[in-house]
């Protein structure tokens, strides 16, 4: 009878409507009723990616779309600049890497967000530049890009803009076609609140030109492919079918509550969260400016092991947070609040929290935590009317 | 109210209690309970595969297991045989032209299967050839090949034999150890009864050398990845979790069938489908000596689209099957029999066709191709106990 409450980052809570959705009986995909869902598919991720440009879809899960990136766009010998501030910011020059592309990596002190100075800095020194991958959030570390004025720079260059946004599609801003940015790579589990098993790319006009000339060796991943596929309201491959009915649900709910007003109630999320750590005498692992709605990381008390936190929560309490990854692996907890998540059940991991921080020896009386959420989530300026909440 | 049944070569229908597990609350996927499920769906597949080899899951479909075999396994400018009797086989060319490999193509005409002398000419005339990719059940003809012989000659060669299973697996005999078969390639959508989304690749020792030198540019597919993260039982990136735990049911219940028994029972099906098309005085398409459990293609009377006929069925009568692809697109219809279903989704099948190709003209007296097949399923020698059926 134990509960299960996911507040990871990926996958998110499938909202059960979604969940009835993927249990329907499958349907052939070569049929004009797939069809109707293909393009609903599509100018769904269109309104989700805040673009015109087309939405590619694989089934892959977010690393089939960073790949699809990577392989359509260069060609070895190419080079292109990763932002390191994370494990996720790591993986775009892993992936350049294992497609000769020569990275030109941008260090990011873990918890801080990339200046635009420093992208501009190398733009300028390397003009032959072609790529510049950025992470829309940093799953590792909670923390948010300035992606805006990142494409206020890249967008006079011979570069791209790529955006790692698998984390932070549909929870935090991100508007592809106002803020010119050239490649939108994410998937089905975490904003859209759906199963691993779709990946996507959204590609502007200005990426589809490198992808047409990259000599990278490509085959599921050749978006050429999917693009002609796509003129034909059909995929070049068996997509993941169920997953793609769902996602039309997925997007239609967004959709009935208005993207923007998505954005404003994570951040109310995400504000009671981080008001709770604090009150709990617990510093946030990211910088305050850069602070994500996907998700907080918070630095556990000294001498505490972060991986036994997050075992405890879930093993006993059926609570299902992270720790941390890399060098913190063992020194932050990071708790979700994107996806089919509301106050009550932030609320309910921060009471979790403080349940198994107490035992484990922090000290401090019991409900601070809870109640500066509360406050938060009754407050003025977070109000439920302004934020989408059925509440 | 129109009926909604699958008579496609994939996805295939999804049985009810699978469809409930794909509708559970999601999981994560670093935990110890999806660990369980990895090492269920791994020791799962080794018994499908019927192989001590590892077994390694992608999300992706089909194609995506292709593609990490010849990624994997070749470097560019390597020399590999493709076996061509149809569309599935051509995919195995052309994923090799992808990644710079030089495919020597095996011709064979659509219908008929490869001989194992085609073969071991080309593998005498060329002893740098360092793979054999040959399709079980080629989708496009319904044919099936000689795996075993096949295997018979390459294991005495440098190169490696690699299968593509997609359609076959679970449901036509492939005895990967014991005939000495070094990768077989398969996805969830056709012999496993589930949605598209994951794909799978079995690995031996001999194949796995190879891909340990492989010079191609991989990152998603490569399987030296995947075979580390297996190896401390996890997966390299997000799984498919939801297909991945409804595998492990579906595979509960093959089990529980035996493989065997489900082979037999599947080529009862196909034997009546088969007798039902030839009293109806049309021509089977594939070769007697070569004819898959998988699916059964017949040739449309002359003159008569077999687009048109497999659009009525599905328009009209709400019955899919899938007409021709290639040059033979609207001269054959493809009645799948594999998945969950048994004789009298088959013999609706049966009486749809007969209804439309009487309406499009083509003379016979009706309940001639029901009759056929009902012969067939209430013969001694397909009598139900022999296949593992309940009725």
């Amino acid at each position: 009878m134990k509960r299960n409450l996911l507040l990871t980052p990926g996958p998110t809570k499938i909202p059960e409507q979604l969940l009835e959705v993927l249990a329907r009986p499958i349907i052939h995909h070569r049929t004009p009723q797939f069809q109707n869902e293909i393009k609903e598919v599509s100018e769904g991720l269109q309104y989700i990616c805040q673009t015109q440009n087309e939405v590619y879809t694989v089934p892959a899960s977010g690393t089939g779309a960073m790949e699809a990136a990577v392989c359509n766009l260069l060609s070895p010998g190419d080079k292109a600049i990763c932002v390191e501030g994370g494990k996720f910011g790591e993986r775009w020059a892993e992936i350049c890497k294992a497609f000769n592309v020569a990275p030109v990596i941008v260090k990011v002190e873990w918890g801080k967000d990339v200046t635009v100075a420093q992208i501009k800095a190398e733009l300028d020194k390397e003009p032959s530049i072609k790529a510049v991958f950025v992470t829309l959030v940093e799953t590792s570390t909670g923390v948010t890009s300035d992606i805006k004025s990142i494409a206020d720079v890249v967008k006079n260059t011979k570069a791209v803009l790529v955006v790692d946004a698998v984390s932070g599609l549909g929870v935090t801003d991100l508007q592809m076609d106002n803020w010119s940015v050239d490649v939108v790579c994410s998937a089905s589990h975490k904003g859209l609140m759906l199963p691993p098993g779709v990946a996507f790319v959204a590609v502007s006009p200005k990426a589809y030109k490198y992808m047409e000339t990259s000599a990278n060796h490509r085959f599921y991943f050749d978006l050429r492919k999917a693009k002609k596929a796509l003129d034909k309201v059909d995929t070049a491959f068996t997509p993941a079918i169920s997953i793609m009915i769902a996602m039309n649900e997925s997007i239609k709910m967004i959709k009935t509550e208005g993207l923007q007003n998505k954005f404003a109630q994570y951040a109310r999320l995400a504000k009671g969260v981080q008001a709770a750590a604090e009150a709990l005498g617990l510093k946030l692992f990211a910088q305050p400016s850069c602070r994500s709605n996907v998700l907080t990381a918070i630095c556990v008390p000294d001498g505490m092991s972060a991986k036994k936190i997050a075992k405890e929560m879930r093993d006993v309490h059926g609570i299902t947070i992270a720790a941390g990854q890399g060098h913190v692996e063992d020194k932050i907890v990071r708790i979700a609040h994107m996806g089919c998540l509301d106050e009550y059940d932030l609320l309910t991991g921060i009471a979790c929290l403080e349940k198994v921080l107490a035992k484990q020896g922090h000290k401090f009386e019991f409900g601070t935590g809870l109640a500066a959420a509360q406050k938060v989530y009754n407050s003025d300026a977070c109000a439920p009317s302004a934020c989408g909440c059925k509440h």
